[in-house]
């Protein structure tokens, strides 16, 4: 797993001359005598002054409230040391049946992985949709997947205890359902490490996440925030939102970082966009969902299509589903979703930038997409949802 | 083949109601009479009137004037009929050594479609480029693909005629090289259908396409054009161009019945976006070549950049190269290309959608791209190929 560290911390203080200090936790910051205090590995204290201070205090995953949750056999999975850990339980316990606690990108990643360790998987969650935020069709599709993967579904069930076995772990869940496991992984979120800031008296935004404006500053001038810990601005509502994902992280480490020294980068803000792959599934979205744009205040109108991944005769085709959502009156693109295989995912990029653009169904229609019959209908499956959902405006 | 027809005949007989005449030629139109005249198969003559008219006439495979073009045993690929007897001639004749005269994306993509039976490949053109308006690294990928596939590539060889062996043909070029083979396709472009258009005085564009506005009307408001013979508004450079591929095609023969019933369809032109596949690799574009930059009137700025496919640490990666290119004091995106594996092709379309909205690299980079470790790195490669470019304005 070494390979995964990006850059490791001599990099940083050898090739970059920075004063690295690791085991340090930071537990209190004087924005008034701009230091930041805490304590070392051995539990001395430690204080440093700052002319800028950067809050990059990503997230953490969230342990579910259960009696039970602390037990061996019970993981998270938000940080490589996560990773480390269960695939060392993985490989030393040989578990023969796991429970994931949530549906979301990391549940359904991990879904595949523990399947393609011949692990019996079951997977719950309190709501009874899979995806929420996905058109139901488009998620009818991603359930399939996961059952033609032999994955057991359990949506509508809330975990209410998890009691040590003799040999292994089981739960108790409301309505009545008692799962054994050798594994349980709760995914069912993360949360911005935001407690410092909130202590300094920095604003907050939503979720809890450091608000910051378009050059990473927060609310105190000289403090920046970048990462999962910090929020962003949503390029369709304008508002404040919280979609803590890589690209934004390190974009907005990168803007902190011009800021402090200086400069004057801004970032325009998220577009929402997300992709992942469970079994041989593609999905992506971005922008709004049908509730995210009901409740920004605009008034959605959807429209979802299934298209062969293919051109007309070209053999091999799949099945596409897409789904477009506009403002009613303006017509203004507010976002889209989209399931299926073969550089299905790829495709949500190009109603990503429309977002960006703030075009209408209308424009967004007219755009000359490329097209041959290996990669999909002369009309972008795109286009024609786009097409339906003009029809429908 | 017959799967290939999307609609035959009597779909539109039957269903639409429309008197569709087969085996009958137009030879002359006369605007003033506002008649159409021509021959029917057995030779009579017919005359119809019109109040608009839709011509709708399509593009031709150009027949190099080779002496020796017209032999059996070379061939043009555009319509299905061609297809159907190249068809007939590799399953009666089993050839062994194939000669494709060009190197665009038919003659790529049948040599693909010979190589799958195993026949030898040997494709010439004139000029010493692969893909003139590809970037040198990535008309470099495009020529390992070939070479790595057994095909042999003659750039800078000029066909000069072909002549009859005992057992299939021979090829004779400059400078010097002779070729047998048993096929020769002739794949060196298409031509507007045009000709009818000209006699009746209508206004031609670019490679004599017929001029059409953004209506689809010609110079005479009551004759429409639509197809692959007319011509079209490059969104970028304002200027007419003619790109003759499937979706404007499609499109524009919409918007033309739209408008002809008394509506009123604009089109706002075409960005120049492809795609194609040959072997294992896709290439795709959209917007000016550097070339064509210069020829429009802009002074671009190119970046070319490789990246891996996948995220970081994610096994399986294959290699993209992006080129993107922008104005110089604008910053404007002009147009960009990309060749790789896995849905590298699709990724083309989030830039062809940035043309559609004028936007600058500055702007582009900052758009909010989808990631998961499947697809790409964290920043997707237009972003990164955007980034680098920004640093070289």
């Amino acid at each position: 797993m070494q390979e995964l560290v990006v850059r490791p911390a001599q990099v940083f203080r050898e090739k970059l001359g920075l004063d690295l200090r690791l085991e340090h936790e930071a537990t209190r910051i004087d924005p008034q005598a701009k230091q930041v205090s805490g304590l070392e590995h051995n539990n001395s204290e430690f204080t440093v002054s700052y002319d800028k201070l950067l809050l990059a205090t990503g997230a953490d995953a969230i342990r579910p409230d259960i009696p039970g949750i602390e037990q061996e056999g019970v993981f998270v999975l938000k940080h490589l040391e996560h990773g480390r850990r269960i695939l060392e339980y993985l490989d030393s316990r040989q578990p023969k049946q796991a429970v994931l606690l949530g549906m979301g990108y990391v549940a359904l990643e991990m879904a595949e992985a523990l399947r393609a360790r011949n692990i019996r998987v079951s997977m719950l969650k309190p709501r009874p949709e899979i995806l929420p935020w996905l058109h139901p069709e488009l998620s009818r599709m991603v359930q399939q997947e996961l059952e033609d993967n032999g994955v057991e579904l359990y949506p509508g069930y809330r975990p209410l205890q998890i009691q040590p076995l003799e040999q292994g772990l089981h739960l108790t869940c409301s309505p009545e359902l008692s799962l054994d496991a050798d594994l349980v992984l709760a995914a069912v979120g993360i949360a911005p490490n935001s407690d410092l800031a909130a202590d300094a008296g920095l604003e907050l935004g939503p979720n809890t996440a450091i608000a910051v404006d378009e050059r990473m500053q927060t609310s105190d001038p000289n403090i920046f925030a970048a990462g999962d810990c910090a929020d962003a601005l949503h390029v369709l509502s304008g508002q404040r939102t919280w979609i803590p994902l890589a690209l934004r992280a390190n974009r907005s480490g990168r803007a902190a970082a011009v800021n402090i020294l200086g400069g004057d980068a801004r970032l325009t803000g998220v577009a929402g966009s997300a992709m992942f792959k469970t079994f041989g599934l593609e999905v992506a979205r971005t922008g709004l969902s049908q509730k995210e744009a009901e409740q920004a205040g605009f008034t959605p109108v959807s429209m979802q299509i299934e298209t062969p991944s293919r051109g007309h005769g070209y053999p091999g085709a799949g099945k596409l589903r897409v789904c477009l959502l506009a403002e009613q009156n303006s017509g203004r693109l507010l976002g889209g979703q989209i399931t299926g295989q073969e550089g299905a995912a790829h495709r949500i990029n190009t109603l990503a930038v429309a977002l960006h653009n703030q075009m209408t169904v209308q424009d967004f229609a007219q755009c000359d997409l490329a097209y041959a019959p290996p990669f999909g209908p002369a009309w972008d499956p795109m286009l024609t949802a786009a097409n339906q959902l003009l029809k429908k405006l």
